[in-house]
């Protein structure tokens, strides 16, 4: 077998063969086949596409370029969620102790990553005392016992995935649908996940803008999730704004927590239920997605879900006070008002440009290299649909820094104030099975 | 500027400006951007093409990459001639002694090359004494005093098409008109022509085996050529089967004499004619082809062709005496008839089948250290249209070695022999200007 005969007959539009693809992916985690043989082939993919069945045995030649978790000691059906990422998404630490409240198992490894806030486990820390590392049998003895553990991720997971992934960053192949679904799936089915929860998001301030991307994307995600026989589903969500109010590390914990105490902003407790929903009933611990909703619903009310919180934390070592005095938390100096100078409704919020006033703060990393400040972040008073009076103020900055002139216009320049009316945007577009 | 973001603007359809291409070519040549950027470029291009504009700066960029020979001190206006390659085309050694009788000036530097026979320098090695080392000057002087030189490769030219040469060729990126066009026009221009005929072969022994292709790519070129400034045009002639009827290189400089003599192969001689009288015209020598190609007519009945041919040699430190006694070339010990095992006509000769016979005989390189056997190769008999009888003799090695068993039954297969009608294929299909 020859690369270059593999990188004309995807270019020519024909299937791969398992065994081609195993051969590429195999030789290029090794070595054997070069950079510029694999950025042919991804550039060939961007134009000829991959059929389910390719599209399924790249994912599991990613899996099976690496370790993979073995999360076969933990009791239930493992079901994992996936977010295509978004600004203010602190859906996973609400949902975790929601869905473990009700006795699906939840073991996740998580990792930092960059972006305009810190990864899941980055947000986590802001919890005084709180550890993300654990030994393995702990983690998995801690899932066993409170249906619930999050640490940061160990071993070599999907070093094929991983390599690929930054090829295609410098190559101008990132956008393809294949390789996404591919690489998404990889890392999920690499950690050990029996069942699959997706979240794409589309809008202005998700990856695939375009709603219709976003199907593909998650039809693609289905298809092979269940191609390698993992139940699994995705839900497409808006990100046209952040999603709830707060954009920061501690301030997207106290969040959570008010959601779990049932009393968060209405768009996170929507997706976190129309999730959580999905998550119960493909661990099988609801007969319908509508019964699972219900005891979601119910498990908030009597305050299960706030105490499985509870243990959670205390488990890994956190204070579990901050559940009840959330000022626990890393509180930023100063709080800087940002005033609306028109009246008028808000018609949008650039999410993307809030992510970089919240990374410009301090909240996020911009390299490997950049410390987090856990503490700072922006508190978005007003969200699309609102009313609003000139001098109002429309967000608030939690900031460590005097200078926040440039931020302060920033989030000012994401706001839209219009005259007209505004809709507010669905939160669930589709859910795809 | 960064390579990743003319990646995708390519991969996004769009045109390249002049900036862009330079940036991708020098960077390239210089090492400073990698083979995997490159390579995704070039599928990039595969897909989605580039304009005329664009494969003109490419073709200058690479120009402009290394070296430029200078034959500003040539009197009159040096016009080149490049085939895209066939299987016994001896062309180029009949064709410059033609055209410089009538004062075109040839100023050529030749490569060796790997294939079936060897390249022009290698055939005209056959010639006891023939020398193609020369110095500039000298190569310079002959020129202007014979109106021909022709000598072997110096100096650095077009390094930047070297290093993308061997990139595409294992990337799955050869084939693409504006990357064929451009390599080819780039090694032109470097090489100082003022003015360019292409042959471009069509068919089974091409390397353009449909003729639309083949048509695309000398539109291509012609058009890349005008954009320069330089005057070019070029003739789409059959490669069905091999040129003339002679494959190896003492064989084809007999053929070649032959030609000059006034009596070459019928096929041979149209072409010569067909493209001499193009390059007379182009270099203001004849105020038209049909005058040009009456003059070419003259040179080669009243003997001035063949002195052009003697003096050449001479010049060169050859033995002018091959011209009037081809016997004075290398010969091959042994002559061994391939004979037909059916009458009736020749249908079909694959070229490359005979011409991979003739490098099993010896005539060409496989490797860049394989040495040649100039006094081998094949003498086609027949030829398509030709009426055979059983045990007639279609074919006749030339061959240095007792055990070639193998090679005739590769000739026999070249030939279909049918016993319908069959019609000789046109020489020349068409012409670009």
């Amino acid at each position: 077998m020859r690369m270059v005969d593999l990188i004309e007959k995807k270019r020519d539009g024909h299937q791969l063969t398992k065994a081609e693809i195993r051969y590429a992916v195999e030789g290029y985690t090794k070595g054997e086949i070069p950079d510029y043989q694999m950025s042919a082939l991804a550039m060939a993919i961007f134009f000829q596409d991959m059929s389910t069945e390719e599209r399924a045995e790249l994912t599991m030649a990613m899996v099976e370029s690496g370790d993979q978790i073995d999360l076969s000691s933990i009791e239930g059906i493992k079901v994992d969620k996936h977010s295509t990422g978004g600004v203010g998404d602190k859906t996973t630490i609400a949902l975790a102790p929601l869905v473990a409240a009700l006795g699906v198992p939840v073991a996740k490894m998580s990792g930092r990553g960059l972006g305009h806030t810190g990864g899941t486990i980055d947000k986590l820390e802001a919890i005084p005392g709180f550890s993300v590392e654990l030994e393995t049998s702990q983690f998995l003895k801690l899932v066993n016992q409170n249906k619930l553990s999050v640490v940061g991720q160990t071993g070599n997971l999907t070093p094929a995935d991983k390599k690929l992934y930054a090829l295609r960053d410098v190559t101008a192949t990132v956008n393809s649908i294949p390789l996404i679904a591919s690489s998404i799936m990889s890392k999920k089915i690499a950690s050990g996940a029996d069942a699959i929860v997706l979240d794409v998001k589309t809008g202005s301030g998700a990856f695939m803008k375009e709603f219709d991307q976003a199907k593909e994307l998650a039809e693609a995600m289905v298809a092979i999730g269940k191609s390698l026989g993992r139940n699994t589903m995705a839900v497409i969500s808006d990100m046209n704004q952040p999603l709830g109010r707060t954009v920061g590390n501690a301030l997207e914990i106290r969040e959570a927590i008010e959601m779990l105490r049932g009393e968060g902003p209405a768009d996170l407790v929507e997706l976190c239920l129309t999730l959580g929903s999905h998550m119960v009933y493909l661990a099988d611990r609801a007969d319908s997605v509508e019964e699972a909703r219900e005891k979601l619903v119910e498990v908030i009310a009597n305050g299960q879900a706030i105490e499985t919180l509870k243990t959670f934390i205390e488990a890994q070592g956190g204070d579990p006070a901050v559940v009840d005095d959330p000022t626990r938390l890393p509180q930023a100096q100063l709080k800087i008002p940002v005033k609306a100078e028109q009246d008028g409704k808000v018609a949008a919020i650039v999410a993307d440009k809030i992510g970089t006033a919240a990374m410009l703060l301090g909240a996020g990393r911009a390299t490997k290299e950049s410390t987090i400040d856990l503490a700072v972040g922006i508190e978005l008073e007003k969200k699309i649909g609102d009313d609003v009076k000139r001098g109002e103020t429309i967000a608030t900055l939690h900031a460590n820094q005097q200078d926040v002139d440039e931020v302060v216009a920033m989030v000012r320049q994401a706001y839209s104030i219009s005259e007209g009316e505004s809709n507010r945007p669905p939160l669930i577009y589709e859910e795809i099975h």
